[in-house]
């Protein structure tokens, strides 16, 4: 029986995810709108504050709604966590960085409004409701365009001086390896990542004098599924770097868990079970007997359940 | 004006340093041993013991000694927090792995008493007395015969699920690298501490047909200050490694700090400098303008005054 709601809205590259969650990380109603970014930071705020009127007013004409009692947005970016202002961000919204998100919304809606970045808020649905729910300490890994991570700590969300911690993407696996955009050599996210799966098919290709196939991660997976070699080459490139990564994270942070979700990830029986087999090889026995690699449990709605969950957390 | 003191033992793999440290973190005495620990886990606790009687004993005879009020105990290896018995050391002292250290000193000595592994407890003389008084969110970094980290968040260690978090010279920094003790490829330990310095030298000595010069890591630092060539191309691969790694810590934790310490790092004037200068391009600029790299402020007795200081922590 859900006491109460709060709205979640998950602000992405493409697409913004509006929905009612209750209590129990029930979707009571929901809405998908593209972002359009190339509008500008003014206008992608004005279509979230127009998008969580409109599931004001629908949640409000169910029957018996519970009562809404916060707002809680995930966006794409570092969130300044004092603030709820955006404090990085890449260029698919101009003027993103910098908008006062936390502001806009409380200006417009009488309720409390909380504001993190889109992969902590995932951290906050497994947390509450999902693979987390009984731990005190984990990671979450999302793997998906970018490697995106959440870092749990007595129960609590590690966030750092302003709210930047947790970029486990950016943490190097190759000292000699491809710049990456944030500055440094050789990403985690450069080899476990959607794009980070397509660059070494590409660089292959280019290796062996082959142009570019145009493929992307999701053709990898699927042909990796059906045991074509050239996919399995590549992605035990993936799993190597990706094993090897968790097994520091495993080292620095000492975790009851390593939950591991994202778009990369979500049919990935296959992928877990390879990198968990060369995690536990590549990770010292005491912190690998305490800790379990677990797949994500909440799916493709995770981002915009976590966003309200942050009401809860 | 010191109002109490605490005694302090740092269990290295070479020697025990014990010493008497009030809470201005002033030593009023000391003595240092051999470790020997080749005699076993039960021989060098008994040493312990002994030091221990010995400090109480010749602090009593001095002018005004300020009263004892708790021992606390620094160990090479991964301490179980909870419990204080050591949950994994490398193989320097035969059985030491389930050492009850807290146990054993409790039952002899009327103080409470603490135990942590030594890079924490250098990090707690840090937070206490040295470069992190101010700080609530930072890393030390050891740079000795291995690579060691301690992590405050929130003005408070970070511990993880039994107390091994931390370890941050086991993340890998390149997973085509060379397998190290832990398990693991690559790892920052094997570039940018004492031993891995020496392995870089006698990778290259190898590789360009030389017998192994048997040249430690001194010696390359001393070469390198002296502007000889080889050994800046040996200690470039270090630094990167090592700048590498720290954006990547950086990345992850989002500190205010990065305190560096340790042997490697004890004349380091121009080590720290060439790192905090790569470090500044490999690092996201929104985390690199919250960030300093400082240097270890507390010297060659950061371990036995940490391992006292864990009383006022």
């Amino acid at each position: 029986m859900a006491h109460e709601a709060a709205i979640g809205v998950d602000i992405g590259g493409t697409k913004i995810h509006f929905a009612v969650v209750d209590d129990n990380g029930q979707i009571r109603c929901q809405d998908i709108v593209p972002t359009r970014g190339e509008r500008g930071a003014q206008a992608v705020m004005e279509t979230v504050l127009t998008g969580i009127a409109s599931m004001i007013d629908i949640h409000g004409r169910l029957e018996e709604p519970p009562p809404i009692t916060g707002i809680g947005i995930g966006s794409a970016g570092q969130i300044h966590y004092a603030t709820g202002n955006v404090a990085h961000a890449l260029d698919g919204i101009p003027g993103w960085i910098g908008t006062p998100i936390k502001r806009a919304v409380e200006q417009r809606f009488p309720y409390p409004v909380y504001v993190d970045n889109d992969v902590n808020v995932i951290g906050i649905a497994e947390k509450r409701f999902g693979a987390g729910r009984t731990l005190d300490h984990f990671i979450c890994l999302a793997l998906g365009t970018g490697v995106g991570g959440a870092i749990f700590h007595s129960g609590r969300l590690l966030r750092g001086a302003y709210g930047g911690a947790g970029e486990l993407g950016h943490i190097s696996v190759d000292f000699n390896g491809p710049r990456c955009s944030c500055g440094n050599f050789g990403c985690l996210e450069l080899y476990a990542s959607g794009t980070g799966i397509a660059r070494i098919v590409r660089e292959r290709s280019a290796k062996h004098g082959v142009s570019d196939p145009g493929i992307d991660s999701k053709d990898v997976m699927a042909a990796w599924h059906a045991g074509e070699s050239w996919a399995e080459e590549v992605m035990q490139v993936a799993i190597r770097a990706l094993s090897v990564g968790i097994s520091g994270i495993i080292h620095a942070f000492n975790p009851q868990a390593v939950i591991v979700g994202g778009g990369v990830a979500s049919n990935g029986d296959l992928l877990l079970k390879e990198v968990s087999e060369q995690v536990r090889q590549t990770t010292a026995s005491a912190m690998w007997n305490e800790v379990k690699l677990l797949p994500a449990s909440m799916g493709a709605s995770s981002g915009v359940i976590g966003a309200a969950a942050q009401r809860w957390f």
